[in-house]
């Protein structure tokens, strides 16, 4: 098999963590795979690097601050290609401009426009491991440019997509992805497999370990994609296509979102057009807007009622009061006590009756559900906070996860 | 004026430095000057990655080793870019590589090939100071490759011979050439100019500041050199050709070199190649030979005399064992406790009696001349060590070289 491996900050925070990952990579070599190493900067490194930056300006220039940071990745791979080189494995560093990954021109947040493998495979078809500083590539103009958060992660999916890699497996501090977070259920386990999107509906499980960018990617170019742990030998969470998981659960996972606030806005002047001006000028000050309920109140006006990211709570505020100064809001109310309960299960598709078994579960919790949205794949629903874990743990045990 | 500036590590030590280094480059630039500048890693950082590379192994792969050691002036150049900008210069960083700096592929001790100005003269050409990574170029195969030890300053003259700057000024912490060390003769006085052929007799004077690779490469491009302190003020030393020095001083200056030892070997059997025989496997067991007297023996033997590099001593003593033991050579002293004291100027291509002078001077002071050797613009004279600064003193007065 060609295996992509991507070690984060984490797994190479030190030299001797280097040398752990050189043996990881000695044991994959050795049980007959080829295998492409991605790696991250030492962790603190690029924290150190931003600082020095900003010693000199509170903005640096983009394109030098990608000079600066991607510095850090190069070391790593240098580094380790040394230790594998060491015992006794043909091993090749490269930059992202060496690998051959080419982006756009937004400089610290660039995207991977392609990626040349010819380099990489040269290398391999030399029996060298080829290691490569993440996180970086190279614009047309020749400038360097970095990926932005999660960078390295992209970079392994682009490359395990560009070489079509049988696997792309991203090694961090955690060893997969949970049916919920186990500090909220000690009885959460740990998933063999799940598809793209529930991957991508369960964002709030596994942003530790993996962002939508990443999962998106991977989704895009078809890579089997692992999350596994740098520091255990256990099997990690493979992320992939529908097709290929055999039994589709009901339910994969239950998340938890307590980064939410709902807005409730009272007697909207039921005029043509309202709802788009107001959520119009929101999104117009980046106001993210999640779930939306309208309702019809007792006289010609309306009730609407939303949730939005917490800290952008205030920037929506100040939208809110200009349309009530203008009178065509009577009264808004802000609600930040409240949290986001989801399901996740690419089961529902072809199973009846999902949503009305929460519902239930949580009738039977006596908790309330202020407002509910759906998805083929998903249902959230949000609740007052303080209900949070006890809702969390009865949509665990109701649909069976700890089995 | 189009001036090439160089920075080393220890101008560049600390944030601060860097600062510094940035308010040298804006005060040249308002004077109505194009900058390009090179910069060298941070002190301490070189060493810092170096010794992360032998934690692994103690013979690390050259092409990593280059991988590892450039990230470090790439840190500095992207750095001293976001000061200027922020002081409001525009400025661009480039790697040894965006630079155009194309090396042959001995990584770790590369030599520069060719440059292509095209990126460097581009920016320029929009009004940038160009702020280079030193020290680093690229192979043919796209490699990066590091230069060796005073790799930057190679890199600064080899740009300033590609841009056909009028200037390529290498700053240090010591403000320039003097006619003597100044510890041994306070009197020694800071050089105006001087040529390159002077400076590189006088290598031993410069060598804390210039290495002969840097000074050939200038002699060879026709780059006028100055070194300087990027602590002071202070001018420094220009070193041109010696049509652009008006008045040729018949001495320049006076060396002194106490890493030398001298062997003497007694009843050398006079047969035809016997020197050729000894030198030959000298050479070839990377013993550098620099003064050699041949006289003849009381029979029909013959004795040498030669001085070799202090750590070269012991290589030397083994080659000269195995022609004693083949009974080829009857006797060999050595002896550590000797210098070499050199005159150094382009005068005395022209001049008579300046070598006489020289001679008199050590009998004034009771100083045995052991060997002489001499070139166009240098005598060199091997006394006893004890003896060193008295000379030195001594030869500064009768030149007049504190006038």
């Amino acid at each position: 098999m060609l295996i992509v491996q991507k070690y984060g900050g984490t797994s190479v925070g030190d030299l001797e963590r280097i040398q752990n990952v050189a043996n990881r990579v000695a044991k994959t070599v050795k049980e007959g795979n080829d295998v492409v190493v991605v790696v991250s900067a030492m962790s603190g490194e690029t924290n150190k690097l931003v600082s020095y930056a900003e010693h000199y300006s509170d903005n640096p220039q983009r394109e030098e601050v990608d000079m600066l940071l991607s510095s850090g990745e190069r070391v790593t791979a240098a580094l380790l290609s040394i230790a594998l080189n060491e015992m006794g494995l043909p091993a090749e560093s490269m930059s992202g401009r060496r690998a051959g990954i080419v982006t756009d021109t937004v400089h610290t947040k660039a995207r991977i426009e392609h990626i040349d493998p010819t380099p990489m495979r040269r290398a391999i078809g030399e029996g060298k491991v080829v290691v490569v500083a993440g996180f970086q590539g190279v614009n047309e103009q020749g400038r360097v440019t970095t990926l932005g958060r999660g960078g390295s992660d992209l970079s392994a999916v682009a490359i395990a997509g560009a070489l079509e890699a049988d696997l792309c497996e991203i090694y961090t501090d955690v060893d997969g992805i949970y049916t919920t977070d186990p500090r909220i259920e000690p009885k959460a386990k740990k998933l063999e497999k799940i598809s793209y999107d529930e991957m991508l509906e369960l964002a709030s499980l596994g942003a530790k370990v993996l962002q939508n960018r990443s999962v998106e990617l991977a989704k895009k170019l078809n890579v089997n994609l692992v999350t596994r742990s740098s520091f255990s030998d256990a099997e990690g969470t493979l992320i992939t296509k529908e097709e290929n998981i055999m039994e589709k659960p009901l339910v994969s996972g239950v998340a938890l979102d307590r980064n939410q606030a709902r807005i409730s806005l009272g007697g909207v002047v039921d005029r043509p057009g309202i709802a788009s001006d107001i959520f119009g000028k929101l999104a117009s000050n980046n106001v993210n807007i999640d779930m939306i309920i309208q309702t019809l109140g007792h006289d010609d006006s309306t009730n609407l009622d939303f949730t939005v990211p917490m800290n952008e709570l205030g920037d929506a505020k100040k939208v809110v009061e200009t349309f009530i100064e203008e009178g065509e809001i009577k009264e808004a109310s802000y609600d930040e006590k409240i949290c986001k309960v989801s399901i996740v299960g690419v089961g529902m598709k072809s199973h009846t009756g999902v949503a009305a078994k929460a519902f239930k579960s949580m009738a039977q919790e006596n908790i309330n559900i202020m407002m509910i949205s759906t998805s083929e794949i998903k249902v959230s629903m949000v609740i007052d906070e303080k209900y949070a874990e006890l809702a969390v743990r009865a949509l665990h045990s109701v649909y069976e996860l700890e089995k």
